[in-house]
């Protein structure tokens, strides 16, 4: 028979069974952190219609679309789970309970470039909160909580959340005369990557060297949150100013309340998520001492979800973690061999045939106590056996012979120590 | 703007949130039982090169099989998930311990005419456990052991496993000098479909009156298991056939070792899974009560899974549950919407702005013990709120005017019984 070699697509992460118990365990936090919010689980078809996907039009990730081969040419996979809820919450509208607040955890298709920590297929783990008409701006401070609660039970609650606001950043700018802002806010988004002087000589060259310099004061500000915010308010009377320091603020306050602690949290003017649909709230999120690694929760509030498939107004606010970058850069950093545990704590081998059914009592009697205990009931010499134990990793094998069968007893070797004592069924 | 009407594509499933929390729910308990029993997780890329998918070749799933449009069209979305497995296995097989158990719980896809219950993307939830070069008999009795488990956390534990062998049939065929047998394997495994006497004139073209007559006389057995095993014993002397029942009746003996009542066990000769793969032990998984839905968990073993893939013998058995089906089969019986819990058991209204951190206040004390409870932070009359926590289903609502808010209490009301008391946030 002719021999195909076995490979996976390009681009595309696949783990082995011990790394995918430690990638699965940090999905499983994420999701029953943000269950743990109230937020409700959807599950959308990975297949969505062209005329979906396409109804914003234009972007850079329509050209990096997976379409599916068919005469009609009219159904492609996603590119994120935003689309898909702007298509679900408008189709079910009726049905849903506003404001929604829904997770979404699974896997986006995109054919980006084949180069390293760049996946074409990677999960995204969303939560969005979606009002009808309006949305309290408390909502805007609950996603970081969550969020935060997440890489606390992930070991890293030493974060930073960034946040801004585009109204406040687009107000200023309209103060300074700039009324269509969209170059200077992607120039300040490059600013971490450029540097600051960089920064300074593209914005002169947007603007002027007057307003360049006002732009470059303005972002780079490293008062405290608190003391930022009191000096902004004197800073402007532009009514957009106005109203997103007035939103920054109560973000601000409510993350404080919902015991966000004040040194994980930076209000920080030079956030503006480039080209992104945001129109208020934007956030970062960055591991502190991991900067590098760049933000690792990012979103923001945008002013209606679904204009493109419904004449309702949904203003909401989402953040997403991108699960898989985030296990590829934790597998860089040496992060994840550490929180390979035994799957398997002991493995029953019974020495030849005659003691399988003692072996599944044995079995059946520890699984019942929660045990994670297996047997092994393959032919084959007892060194067999004991390489198939070492390299599940359990902590014991339970031998049984014939003499351990006669007796009605256990021999417990531990794998670390060698050590090797016998226990009676009655005791196990 | 122009607006797109939203729908999703044909023949998927899509449920709304407080359906989806159920859906989820059944799929935890398959994948908590899956991993109980020591079957370790893989996730493999939903779309896999063409030569993977093809490797085989023929069968009705190729025409099925949705196709990435590209230039050089070389791939496509899994039609299954025991393609997948096969190459997982081959391309990782040095760094994989055999027997490798394995579950798989991830959505396929197949072009399927549109029908009810009917789906063009579906969960399929496999086990399987591959052995390298042999694969001890007791795995095969293992499988329904896990499925048991599940249909009985899922209150189902009335179901019967049908088993059957492979072998016995082809051995017993092949006493009675039929050598191909796929065309009266076919046969037998339409018999619950077109009935007893219409199997019998298929035979009796496909053979003769005589052959026919004894391969139902053999297939229609109502014997118990025990009877039948013993009568089965001295029916033929076909080698193939007395391998066929020693396996059989270890898998059996073993069922009843883990505990499988044996009443749930069905020694059914009749059993064939039709046009599969299968060289050994068959299965198939009836609710009792609901047969007409048709078998809820299918399988059997195989002789090798990977031969298109590497040279490695890899015996194996595998098990699967099509839960995308199962939940709609569940949905026509009405049975899910009696599984519908609230998600959300308090909801805290703060009546109005003043209130806001006092209710966050409470939130958080309650939240802090585990309670499923949320808040209700936007503007509008009581009315709205009221609605708002009606339509979520909560158990309660939590009220705080500017008496409870003076007197730091809450007002807590009984959304059954619309009865409301007063309690001190201390006493809380």
């Amino acid at each position: 028979m002719k021999i195909v070699k076995p490979s996976t697509i390009a681009g595309v992460m696949e783990l082995l069974p011990k790394e995918q118990l430690v990638f699965d365990k940090i999905k499983n936090i994420i999701e029953e952190s943000y269950k743990k919010y109230q937020f409700m689980p959807i599950d959308t078809p990975v297949i969505e219609k062209n005329e979906i996907l396409f109804a914003k039009g234009g972007g850079e990730t329509e050209k990096q679309i997976y379409e599916i081969a068919s005469e009609s040419k009219d159904m492609s996979l996603r590119f994120d789970l935003t689309v898909p809820l702007a298509r679900y919450v408008a189709e079910h509208f009726q049905d849903l309970n506003f404001p929604f607040k829904r997770y979404h955890i699974a896997k986006v298709y995109r054919g980006e470039r084949n180069q390293k920590g760049r996946y074409r297929e990677f999960y995204q783990c969303d939560i969005d909160i979606i009002g009808h008409n309006s949305l309290s701006i408390y909502n805007d401070a609950l996603l970081p909580r969550v969020i935060y609660d997440i890489f606390d039970k992930l070991n890293f609650s030493d974060l930073t959340f960034k946040i801004n606001n585009r109204k406040l950043l687009n107000g200023f700018f309209r103060s300074l005369g700039i009324e269509d802002s969209t170059d200077v806010l992607r120039t300040i988004d490059k600013k971490d990557k450029i540097g600051l002087d960089n920064t300074y000589e593209e914005l002169v060259k947007l603007t002027c060297e007057e307003k360049a310099k006002t732009i470059i004061d303005f972002i780079n500000n490293t008062a405290s949150n608190q003391t930022l915010l009191e000096k902004l308010s004197g800073f402007s009377d532009n009514e957009l100013f106005l109203e997103g320091l007035d939103e920054l603020s109560k973000v601000y306050n409510y993350m404080i309340d919902l015991d966000i602690p004040d040194k994980n949290i930076k209000i920080d003017l030079a956030i503006t998520r480039g080209l992104d649909y945001y129109t208020s709230t934007v956030y970062e999120t960055f591991i502190n001492g991991y900067e590098k690694i760049g933000s690792v929760c990012s979103g923001g509030r945008y002013e209606d979800l679904a204009s493109n498939f419904s004449k309702q107004k949904l203003p909401g606010v989402g953040m997403s973690i991108g699960l898989t970058r985030l296990f590829y850069q934790f597998q860089e950093l040496g992060l994840i061999d550490d929180q390979i545990e035994s799957f398997t704590d002991s493995l029953i081998i019974p020495m030849d045939e005659e003691a399988n059914e003692y072996g599944i009592e044995v079995l059946k009697k520890l699984r019942s106590r929660g045990e994670a205990v297996d047997i092994y009931l393959e032919d084959g010499k007892f060194k067999k056996k004991m390489t198939y134990a070492d390299k599940l990793g359990v902590k014991e094998v339970i031998i049984l012979g014939a003499d351990e069968l006669a007796n009605k007893e256990v021999s417990i070797k531990n794998m670390q120590t060698g050590e090797q004592i016998k226990k009676s069924f009655a005791d196990l």
